[in-house]
């Protein structure tokens, strides 16, 4: 087991009816900015429960931030943040709102060009406090410090991460979720598989615990996934693909172990380049990656086929990494899901030679090994 | 899945050479109590490696915390630290020494007779700032905020939770397992086995996540307790054991699930009535417990039969919790425990009446059902 350090200090307030109790957790001298996205908090009743329970507190909103939230956008809410002296975010909705917030709350303490955080790295000494009501079980957002935010005018996309930017508390309740288009809750899903795979399917420095807990994960998605699927007000079912979301990347299944996070940075492209949600670009480049890389996590798949897909343990390796590939696929599709570029109508080879191109540009290298050169990359889109 | 709150501040640093990170966690300004128990710290360089990482800071030491920390010894401490003005304590030691530094911790801010704390559940609305070097994988009191104090004066043994005794930061490293005594080692795989199932062993509420974990615990245990006992300089072993120890109760496979915690309470009464070890108590009761208990705990005693033994799912439930209690019991022995009260030359009977005795005048009921009456509690002793 490699060293680590870990610390979270978000507070999870889980369950059925748990909304009301944001006015336990924020101080009421704060002026709060409570920001959302399209409006769909607004149908489903959420947006009126948060309302209620800020009862009495001095409050306004910010809405519009977009799936794949933008650095335009946000610096919108940055402005307002600044001119009207607000002291506490409160994202209500999915990861991208959550992610768009952690954003506002560091650019808006942030001396020089916010964009630095993004595209150079920049060091974050400051942000706002934030909390959420989370809405989407996928990113995980809620009890990680990591954010995703794109750019329009470059087309680019990218991630930082800052302890500065924990959400002070997330409340989950399940019930948020019932009135998902399916879409989304197909992605969640997979996006969370993917988070699982991102932190488990590398190579093994002996993490036993953390190996078993990470295909905790994928055997509960692969019980409770279609379970939602087929019906979508089960709460228990909604409560655990929630909480398998959130446990999918609060970086517990991964303490000690090596990390990868290439399927993402290569999705992120074809979501830039093409507008594919993030969820979809998942389902296409794991199983193509696994298939380029699999001499470097034949070990971890092939465990997986075993623990995961009841695979014979005696079969040869190689197989049970097919195994695990192929039954990946499979899960996708059965939850509805496609995996391929062309079901997109996207030609690979034109996707593989951008992102290649933009690889290049950026020195960009990805995998747990540092192999996944701009050239593989190619190899992988173009075969995804 | 039930509703939960969960919140842990505690900073883990884990791995080889953690110890000196020290320096970097306690702000210079704190005026620092070490506490610890009986000296081994000083025979394996543990106390030694912490008075280097904080040379240059202000501290004093207090020493000779038992196992099983006594509140007369702990009250010692506690005159001390007001006497001195000390306002950061760190425990140097196993699950007994930071289990007595979070009560001198909260005894030290306490106003009125501290032992209100442990007797009447009395609130805590203060306490010290503490951290620890832990020193043996057993309690998981690390990076949890229970204890456990014993009174010599009338054999009693009483629990305590507050999060104002959460560490601020706990070091981890394996290495200074090495040269644990074997019973310890045992007693600490015996105890982290327990507290899994205390959480686990319950009814089920429909959290397939949390059970996958806490199962995975075992699995991890069952393979790698094992392999320190063969090889006690085994890193990765030792690493993979202290973290099962920390994940068996930092509660993250409880939230939203039941727990029990009857054997634990049973065995506490056999600690203060014959000195045994925590973790040979606990050996004892688990296994009465659950053949008197088994129509309650059928369901989650048969899926560990399957999940963990690999017992074939077709078998009728209750055969398959035999499975798991015969398994659980072989697995005892075959790290060199013993599961029985007349193997440490106690009278069954003797204990079980004197057990009910005290049960009755407290008035307590255990069980995850609250139906283990003192009666009950006879029953399982007896059979013990």
């Amino acid at each position: 087991m490699d060293n680590f350090e870990f610390r979270c200090p978000t507070k999870i307030i889980f369950g059925a009816g748990s909304i009301e109790k944001i006015k336990n957790e924020i101080p009421h001298d704060k002026k709060i900015l409570i920001t959302y996205g399209g409006g769909s908090i607004r149908k489903n009743g959420v947006l009126k429960q948060v309302k209620e329970a800020l009862n009495g507190f001095n409050y306004s909103e910010f809405g519009g931030i977009e799936p794949n939230p933008k650095f335009e956008t946000l610096m919108d809410a940055v402005t307002m943040v600044k001119e009207g002296g607000y002291d506490f975010l409160l994202a209500v909705g999915g990861g991208s709102v959550l992610d768009g917030t952690k954003f506002i709350a560091a650019a808006s303490k942030f001396e020089g060009d916010p964009w630095d955080i993004l595209a150079k790295g920049a060091q974050i000494n400051d942000a706002l406090e934030l909390a959420d009501v989370i809405t989407l079980p996928a990113t995980g957002s809620e009890m990680n410090c990591g954010a995703v935010i794109s750019r329009i005018s470059t087309k680019e996309k990218f991630a930082f991460m800052s302890e500065k930017v924990y959400p002070k508390f997330s409340i989950i309740d399940p019930q948020t979720t019932f009135s998902l288009p399916e879409k989304q809750t197909v992605n969640g899903i997979v996006d969370t598989f993917t988070h699982v795979m991102e932190q488990y399917a590398t190579y093994d420095v002996d993490t036993p615990l953390q190996d078993q807990w990470a295909l905790g994960i994928i055997k509960t998605l692969l019980e409770e996934g279609p379970k939602v699927l087929k019906d979508p007000q089960n709460y228990n079912a909604r409560a655990n693909i929630f909480w398998c979301a959130t446990c999918g990347l609060n970086y517990w299944i991964s303490l000690g172990a090596v990390q990868d996070w290439s399927t993402h940075m290569i999705g992120h492209e074809l979501t830039a380049l093409y507008g594919l949600d993030h969820g979809e670009t998942l389902a296409i480049i794991l199983p193509s990656l696994w298939r380029i890389m699999k001499k470097d996590k034949m070990d971890k798949l092939a465990k997986m086929a075993i623990e995961v897909y009841g695979a014979n343990e005696f079969l040869p390796k190689s197989l049970l990494a097919d195994i695990t590939i192929k039954k990946t696929e499979k899960f996708f599709h059965k939850i509805g899901r496609k995996t391929k570029l062309k079901e997109y109508n996207i030609n690979p080879k034109e996707a593989a030679v951008e992102i290649k191109k933009r690889f290049n540009q950026r020195g960009t290298i990805l995998g747990e090994r540092g192999n996944i050169t701009p050239d593989v990359a190619y190899e992988i889109v173009v075969n995804a």
